[in-house]
C-alpha cells in the first residue's frame, strides 16, 4: 500500500479506537514510545495509556480535517501529521487539535508501532 | 544543549529568517528534504525555497505560541512541533497554523538539517 494508504488507515484506527476503547491504543505504542500530550512527556506504553484513560472526559469524537504523511528517513519510518476537531460529551463546542505521529516497522512483521506521539489543542 | 532548548534555537532561527529573508532558508534543506505545505509535496531545497519565496504575500510575522520536542529514533533526529500565529501584511486577522519539522544531524558538523517539515493552517 502506498505510504498515503498507510497513513490514512492507521489514522482512522487510532481515533476510532481512541473513541470507542482507549485501553486499546496499548498495543500500538512500546516502552520506548513517547507521547508529548500539552507539553506533559509521558514515556512507555503502559505510561501512556494511563495518561489517555485519565483524560477527564468519558466519551469523545475525533473528526479528522487533514492527515499529511512524509517518510521519515533511514530507519524506514513514517511522518504522520493530523489536525482535526475533537467534540467532547457535555461540552457544545468542539475544540481543534494538531497531532503528529512518528511510526516505526515492527521486526518481523512488517507492522508499525508509535514511536513518536506530540498532541496540541489549538485554541480557538 | 538539551534538546529543548536546541529546539527553541531551531525554531527562532527559522521563524526570524522566514520573517527577514526567506531565501535565507535554503541552507536548512538539503535535497533530500521534503516540504509538505498545505497538502502540496515539495523536494530538495531549490524547490522548497521557490515554494516559500512565492508565497503570495510580501511580509509576514510570526509569533510562536508551543514548542514540543522529542528524539526521533535511531538515526539521532529530533521532531519539533510548533503552534503559532502568522500575521500576513495587509491583512487583519492573524492565522493560526502548525507545523512539524524532522531535524537529522549533518556529519561531520554536528548541525542539523531540515529532512521533514509539514506545514498546515488551522483555519479557525
Amino acid at each position: 500500500m502506498d505510504p498515503d494508504g498507510v497513513a490514512k488507515q492507521f489514522v482512522d484506527h487510532y481515533y476510532t479506537t481512541f473513541d470507542a476503547n482507549r485501553t486499546g491504543l496499548g498495543n500500538l505504542y512500546q516502552e520506548s514510545s513517547m507521547l508529548t500530550f500539552e507539553g506533559q512527556k509521558i514515556q512507555g506504553s503502559t505510561n501512556i495509556v494511563a495518561k489517555l484513560t485519565s483524560l477527564p472526559f468519558q466519551q469523545c469524537k475525533h473528526s479528522i480535517t487533514t492527515v499529511d504523511c512524509q517518510p521519515s528517513g533511514p530507519a524506514n519510518g513514517m511522518l504522520v501529521f493530523v489536525s482535526g476537531n475533537l467534540q467532547l460529551s457535555g461540552e457544545q463546542h468542539t475544540l481543534k487539535f494538531s497531532q503528529m505521529f512518528h511510526l516505526m516497522p515492527t521486526a518481523p512483521q512488517g507492522n508499525f508501532f508509535v514511536l513518536n506521539d506530540i498532541f496540541r489543542l489549538n485554541y480557538a
